[in-house]
């Protein structure tokens, strides 16, 4: 079958590679129709962390189950289904209380069950990873598109809103402008926030942000930014959706964040070799809360009003390329020329 | 009057200086009867952190209001109060939701409002800042020593295990056997934790964090002591309240914090230089939460507690000095001789 395999920096290419098949009883194999290209997945790109050459990539699959294990109860061959960023069981401490990326049996994608970058995918722990779309949107091109972020950014950002404290009638900010950033907004209107302050750098996804629902935006840098921003929120938020995790974004965050408020991020944290200040906190009685998104738990949630019609992130999608061409998604994401790339397999 | 005044490292001296006199209207001259030596008087009289020489010292007063100004409602002279280490004025944004110590007003003591070591004090913004005690209490030596340490350490201690998130049946971890460690152990017991680990170096400290309720002690230090953490706790806890504010405890209070747990924290940051490594806290969700303790919000509270005799955090006060012998009292806290010092004006 083919599948991405990443060669180095900015060598992605498509290529023969062994068919995935059914290990364990609780396995399921999936023929993978969408996936996307990730903007985590820009940091092997660019060489900016370390990965095994070669090795197949993507992690954000949906597609139909071919085969199932004998103990797999939840999917049956011909289900469409999609699958979160992480793999979880479904059953331990950590997926029973909805912190699946800190399940014990958890695993990321690649490797011996594939990427999601490629034809077939085997998913192990079908049951407590797999979330079955119903059949009525089974086939439905627009619902899928608008699901298809469910496997990341979509339950990225909303991480962010609810780690952030994010309720009705309040004001928050989103810091960044990229997928998960919008995301982020969009949740946060979902929630009912009243305000929502978009920060990024780019206007055509500043314009998506006000689609998404900011009811301002800014596209300042440096301290005009958190000028800026604590001029629209009188002096700060007590909601801030860190959705980067770079030091400066983090910086701005604590900037921005009115005392007593929380700093909700999903940002996997890079650049901050120099760790967190925690002389900003402190006095500020600031909260740090979020981490990696434990996407599955809220997969059911989100799904229900996306296919409701009350939510929808598919607009992240601003590229689409087929499988042969995802070296030309990686490009467009790594310039900057796509917010997020879907991929057709 | 006699004040104890700084004039540097290992050099607090009790003086004649100018006697605080009313400035504003909404100012109370308070004679104070009792204070304490707090840790964090350790950092100037170590020469760790910069202190202006000569100046008065002390945060935490208790005594009998002598004078008021015209603007003082809640307090009259022949008073017993209380004051917190932060003088707050119960009307800004942050003190009507309980976080005083973001007061927009706000000041410490010391400079021109007398430090609380000494013999009167000015206190400003009074109606927001004292804390009366009832009159049926206001003699009673006992119920004194009990409800001194809500001026810093008790409400300090009570925020790290609100900050946690401890609540009726958990099981928490106490890092610290000072102070503040201590009264976290009795404030976790207060809101009902079942198992409380308390962690410190003192076989005499650990001996009294147990009659403060804790159920178990850990004297290890090192990577012993977070083994023995998580071997007694099945492999971490949700609530941690890190009183210590070293980059050392910090690191164990995040070892010992299971995924999707709280730090509670609320030592000031020192030797934390390089920083909160955040790649600790991304991949389990961990949140960090705290800072400068608002202990003028849960004074009344706590002081309902204290008097009805179900919480009493007096046994801090290992050794009692005169004003006179205020220098003892710092050289036997800095020798660790002694826990917290009470001092009799």
């Amino acid at each position: 079958m083919r599948a991405a395999v990443y060669h180095g920096p900015r060598d992605v290419r498509v290529e023969d590679v062994p068919e995935p098949e059914l290990e364990a009883a609780t396995d399921a194999v999936v023929r993978v129709t969408h996936t996307a290209v990730c903007g985590s997945d820009l940091w092997f790109y660019r060489g900016d962390s370390d990965r095994d050459v070669p090795s197949t990539v993507g992690h954000e699959p949906m597609g139909i189950v071919e085969a199932v294990g004998d103990d797999v109860r939840s999917v049956a061959p011909g289900d469409r289904v999609f699958a979160p960023f992480k793999i979880s069981c479904g059953a331990c401490e950590f997926c029973r209380k909805g912190l699946h990326t800190s399940c014990v049996n958890g695993e990321g994608w690649g490797g011996d069950n594939g990427g999601a970058q490629g034809e077939k995918i085997r998913c192990p722990h079908a049951d407590g990873t797999l979330v079955r779309v119903p059949d009525r949107y089974a086939d439905d091109e627009d619902a899928l598109r608008s699901l298809l972020p469910l496997t990341d950014v979509m339950g990225t950002g909303h991480h962010a809103a609810v780690s952030a404290g994010v309720g009705a009638g309040d004001t928050c900010v989103v810091i960044g402008d990229g997928a998960v950033g919008l995301c982020g907004v969009a949740a946060a209107r979902r929630l009912g926030a009243e305000r929502i302050v978009a920060v990024g750098h780019h206007d055509d996804r500043l314009d998506l942000a006000e689609s998404f629902g900011a009811t301002d935006t800014v596209a300042e840098r440096g301290d005009a930014a958190g000028e800026r921003i604590r001029e629209l929120t009188h002096g700060g938020t007590n909601h801030v959706l860190e959705c980067v995790g770079a030091s400066s974004s983090m910086e701005l965050a604590t900037e921005v964040c009115r005392p007593g408020g929380t700093i909700g991020y999903v940002g996997v944290p890079h650049g901050l070799d120099g760790g967190l200040d925690l002389f900003d906190f402190f006095p500020n009685n600031l909260t740090l809360r979020g981490g990696m998104a434990p996407v599955r738990a809220y997969a059911e949630e989100l799904m229900a009003d996306i296919l409701q019609g009350t939510l929808d992130p598919a607009p992240v999608f601003t590229k689409t390329v087929d499988l042969e061409n995802v070296a030309e998604g990686y490009r467009a994401m790594d310039e900057r020329e796509a917010v997020k790339v879907l991929v057709e397999v």
